[in-house]
């Protein structure tokens, strides 16, 4: 039984044994689902009043996440790793149109290696893991367990650049990293080990290496526009926050309503000369043949993180909301509406119509599933698959079937809506598409509600108070923006936590706003002129 | 300019820049290679003359790999790396019709629970890695990377099998693991650093796990088979090789016509309830409530050793040879013919021919490149794409254009073929077929004539030392394969090295000869009766 709650009202009274599915089916909200058997299965807390307990909840009982003994380090189950397999097909596709090769370099670095680059070093030696013993023996040099790959890889790169036709090299790898942080870790967003893809390249120019950075940038923005249905800013790093070695990094970076905060999405770095100099990866000069000429490089990461942002910006009080490109299930077809007087034909009926649905989008490349356990009642499955995030729950009854039609249950705004028979694959590829973009625009208006241009230092702190990121002349220097956070940064008790950080800047947005840019640097004790707004923020 | 051999013998003379690309390009025998410029790229040593050092060239010169100043790991450069992708696009694709999902674990295991299962850790402990500091703090427990995962993964699978209902579970993960061997490593062969598949089931009943093991041997097989273009002998390994920790272990084993030895392609595990009621992952008994049942498991793996396979058994003295269905490039389109009296529109109109060809057989899925560096002669290309192994080069020269054809000159036998434009890319498509179909029937034949049933003891080591593989009754004993081990060796100086070892069963091929088991086993010695046919060899 499916009807829209209205009708449904009475009806209720003729199938005793299910009410509480049916209640929770009809308004899902989550003080109904307090104290009832289903409260075990969902979330028993709401994202606006414990964040951090919500975010752990999500993550394990929507079955993305299991917590390893090893702290800090954690499984990726078939529901998150899915996602990341959506994300990886997407950008592996996209990079190979760039002539981007994958490769696979090997995860151990000598001691002697990683420190060649000592600006680079110093970024990562805190955090690196050493192997020392194998087996029973101790090793003769400590061997380190790559941070990021600059120092395995650039090594080849000298040896394979012989001349200028050598050029460019591009190559990627899909791979773990581990960087032992010791603050505190969150699953996908801080943890000792994680998943990305790490590309490397070297240009005989600058100018091609530049216009690469951009191009990957855009990349990483559409897996987070496109895929993740989340609306990024792209920019450039401060000289504070940018990628140690690093002439300049790129970034994309998403706001996080429930608290404000920006999250870098993923960065794309042009390296400059800076490690070609240090590894020599050079060649004769074609023009003049008396000089050594260096390679131009970029290298660009995204990671496992991807996952968290989703999670952080788009599930909801009662799980998971999965956008419908990742979603490895974006339809669960479920069978309702079988009560005691039910005949073993009838439901035999129901099941094998329910089986054709699936089939028929199949064929029309909708992923669905049928859930025809028949251990659980239909209500539980509500909950479950509404805990698991699919987008779509489809309920085929037999009171729908004599109508010609299904009931859509959207997952992201919980609208019901009955779909036709007739023309049902096409129904469901379009409704994919507009489920998509109203949870982009969704988390667009409420980002774009909480981003302006804020030019008086005096109302900075209050709007970030007030989950803002903000647009703010700045003049880009490394102890201006130490100030600017610990100004912003408010005194508050440890339980309130995150939200009394300092504001760091976000990015440098490439477009800027079209206000004129104030003379002055935001700071008041600043006494250098601005040279750009940027976007500031408290910050993941 | 591109016509047969004998066609071609006079007209050599008028194109007197490129003789010797030409003569190479007619007769790509080694001997003729020797002293010439080309030789500082070609292999400089045969395969039957010196292997180890043939194969060190092969990986190094083919661009498949590049040795890490951390011994024992390799770099797996694209072109290594590509077969991989091949390998596992075809099997993810297959696995995920067994329902298997991909997941992700730790790398990290801690010391207690990697000891949790004695007879597994046995096998291992002396080739892990440790990791004992992060940073420059010494860590309070020491934590190991992953061998391979079933402790690191089985605590899970107990906690999520609460119900019967709740298996079979199946996760499959692509990751990277460690054994840090002291033996001599080899690239591909045996590496300290490796990249594999390692997948994880547990099912309810025996029958349904055992059936899982032989599926995903098929899977193993076809990788093989229809991939690699290697035959290989489907058995069960001996209570001797099998899997520590396993009830039995299958495997997939190849031939290496060079030397006579097996190698083992992939293993698939039945593991009883030896882990399960180790780890706990039981279940109340649905037949009989008042009891625990435990799950039955299994485990199987795949590893880039596959890539070590077919350089053995497919490259040859000239360099890599590639099956088409693992080449990422199966045909190089290199114009031809060009001399100094040829004009720059007739230049222009050879390339745009070329390029036509490329495009027509990229629209027939063809993966094909076209060569038109200007900086390097045809010879020059026709070594390297020769050394790199892509299974047909294509010369598009004037002369052919005339007779509306092209000439494939294919890798693994040097037959050159004239091909019409006509039909272009059905003449591809199944010259593609063709060429895998050789190239399995060249390495089957070989294997055939030097795998017999052997079973008199005083010819066994003769015939080992004739590069066979035997089928010899066995009595399925430990302390026997011992003793066959030790009195098949050779005592023989160190330089002729791996031929003096001793033999070990490959495995208990599935399919048994059709000769009648004799009574006794073949070791003289041993006084048991013999179980089985077991295939005998020196191996890897």
């Amino acid at each position: 039984m499916s009807e829209p709650a209205a009708q449904n009202a009475k009806k209720k009274e003729k199938a005793p044994k299910k009410p509480k599915e049916n209640k929770q089916q009809q308004k899902p909200k989550p003080q109904q689902q307090d104290g009832k058997k289903q409260t075990k299965l969902g979330i028993d807390t709401k994202k606006y009043d414990n964040y951090s307990e919500w975010y752990s909840q999500v993550v394990t009982k929507a079955e993305l996440i299991e917590y390893h003994d090893v702290s800090g380090c954690y499984v990726l189950r078939p529901w998150a790793y899915s996602i990341w397999e959506f994300i990886q097909s997407f950008f592996d596709k996209e990079i190979k149109k760039l002539d981007v090769c994958n490769a696979y370099f090997p995860m151990f670095v000598a001691a002697s290696a990683l420190e060649k680059e000592k600006t680079h070093l110093t970024d990562f030696a805190p955090e690196v893991a050493w192997v020392t013993k194998a087996g029973s023996s101790e090793l003769a040099e400590h061997i380190a367990i790559r941070p990021t790959s600059e120092t395995v890889i650039y090594p080849f790169f000298a040896k394979w650049t012989q001349s200028h036709r050598d050029l460019p090299i591009k190559v990627n790898q899909w791979c773990n990293v581990v960087r032992w942080e010791f603050k505190h870790p969150t699953p996908f967003i801080r943890s000792r080990e994680f998943l990305w893809q790490e590309g490397h390249t070297a240009f005989e120019s600058k100018e091609e290496a530049e216009q690469e950075v951009y191009n990957i940038l855009d990349l990483y923005s559409k897996v987070y526009t496109d895929l993740l249905a989340i609306p990024v800013v792209k920019g450039r790093k401060s000289e504070k926050e940018k990628f140690a070695g690093a002439d300049f990094t790129t970034t994309v970076e998403a706001y996080v309503p429930v608290n404000g905060r920006g999250i870098q999405g993923a960065t794309s770095h042009h390296l400059g000369q800076n490690f070609s100099k240090m590894f020599l990866i050079k060649y004769q000069d074609p023009v003049d043949p008396s000089k050594q000429a260096f390679a131009w490089q970029n290298s660009w990461g995204l990671s496992t993180r991807t996952i968290g942002a989703l999670v952080m910006v788009h599930a909801d009080d009662n799980g998971l909301v999965l956008p419908p490109r990742v979603a490895s299930i974006q339809a669960v077809v479920i069978p309702v509406g079988i009560t005691a007087k039910t005949t073993e034909e009838e439901k035999k009926k129901l099941l094998d119509k329910c089986q054709e649905i699936v089939n028929r989008l199949i064929d029309a490349d909708v992923r669905v599933k049928l859930d025809a356990k028949d251990n659980v009642s239909p209500g539980w499955k509500f909950n479950h698959w509404e805990l698991k995030g699919v987008p779509v729950r489809v309920e085929v009854g037999p009171k729908d079937l004599e109508k010609n039609q299904v009931l859509a249950v959207i997952r992201h705004d919980g609208e019901k809506r009955p779909v036709s028979l007739d023309g049902l694959e096409n129904s469901f590829q379009e409704l994919m598409i507009e489920i998509h973009k109203k949870m982009y625009q969704k988390v667009e208006k409420q980002r774009d509600e909480h981003k302006t241009v804020c030019t008086d230092w005096s109302k900075f702190v209050d709007l970030l108070d007030q989950k803002f990121v903000l647009l703010s002349p700045f003049c880009g220097g490394i102890e201006c923006e130490e100030k600017i956070k610990d100004g912003s940064a408010r005194e508050e008790p440890a339980e309130l936590g995150q939200s009394a950080m300092g504001a760091k800047t976000l990015c440098i947005p490439l477009e800027q706003p079209s206000e004129a840019l104030p003379e002055k640097c935001i700071f008041p004790e600043c006494q250098e002129k601005a040279k750009f707004f940027a976007l500031f923020g408290r910050s993941y």
